[in-house]
């Protein structure tokens, strides 16, 4: 694994062409719509999805430990697309023949060290669905740590910089705005919603199902 | 407002070139890592958004009523990029020189039309920054109704076509999943992470902040 030596810095943004693009690709959809009329949608797609028609997973992270409050993990990585350290769920591509349960506890050992069990395993949902077909599926892990467990190793891929936060889960919505106002972080939406929908649930007072 | 007659379709699918995009465009990005090594990012952006800098608001509906549970509403509207119907927090692109909690009362009134009172706002976040530079911002939105209140007329764009759904809060998790297995179609990744928070938050019993 490399050394942190240095900020990331963007050299130059160019267009890229379809002949050159290698991992991404735009789209032309025609398509007729409710009324019968002949329309065009633009649409981007990644060229990485595998045979299970799904690209990638992204996983929630339930930590208990024996006298500390329940958490979840987050991870601090830099993402060229808008050039800044942004907050996520630990998450990453499905590969070929891979479950999607397979990929979560996959991608959760390699980007946290963590190891722990599926509870839950969400549908099929899209990222962005006015602007590409991006698609993932959310697994929810359970980490049952002991007293006097120490922090395991990252398993990172070459050129992966990856830091990992454990948020205790009654601080999270403040803690995402925290990195987001104070720190200038970027947080992302799907993390940022999850964290909004706990804070309502107590805010609102909504009842233990 | 044009009638539903016929299912959307799909005829054609294929690469769209830049000269020819109008709405997106697909950028090579070249920049130096942690380590000091040159390396290409490929990633999707909009070619719309203003000077704000934010291209999007979604907005996270607080339905009150005299006697019925505390509820949001999501949207059905067909979506190219995915091909299906996709379940949906009301969301717009931000126009030119509005605010983002003015571009969510005037979404959620075109929308809806359903009107109400911003409660929160987040900061800027991103809905997939692996991928795209696509950011929005999410506004909760309280919509006090009376009794005996009538079902508002949306205000819809030509072309749009858009169902709402009123949901109660402590059913959406399993609202959202039936959509997906039992009638086909796709939810919005970013509403059910919101879902989620609310579902996790209920059964991990945590309490009210």
């Amino acid at each position: 694994m490399s050394t942190k030596t240095q900020e990331p810095k963007i050299r130059r943004i160019s267009p890229l062409s379809e002949d050159e693009a290698k991992w991404t690709t735009l789209q032309k959809i025609e398509w007729t719509d409710q009324t019968g009329r002949d329309r065009v949608w633009e649409a981007a797609a990644r060229k990485t999805r595998k045979e299970s028609g799904v690209d990638a997973v992204a996983i929630g992270p339930i930590i208990r430990h024996p006298n500390r409050p329940v958490s979840t993990m987050v991870i601090l990585q830099y993402r060229p697309p808008v050039d800044a350290i942004c907050v996520e769920f630990p998450a990453g591509l499905i590969d070929e023949g891979e479950t999607p349960e397979q990929a979560a506890i996959r991608e959760l050992k390699e980007e946290t060290g963590y190891e722990g069990k599926v509870l839950d395993c969400s549908p099929t949902i899209v990222a962005d669905p006015g602007l590409t077909n991006a698609n993932m599926q959310m697994v929810t892990i359970e980490v049952n740590l002991k007293e006097g467990d120490e922090e395991p190793e990252q398993h990172l891929d070459e050129g992966e910089h990856i830091e990992r936060v454990v948020v205790p889960l009654d601080q999270l919505y403040e803690k995402l705005q925290a990195f987001s106002k104070e720190e200038g972080k970027i947080v992302d939406a799907r993390l940022f919603h999850w964290a909004m929908g706990l804070h309502w649930s107590q805010r609102l007072g909504l009842k233990q199902a």
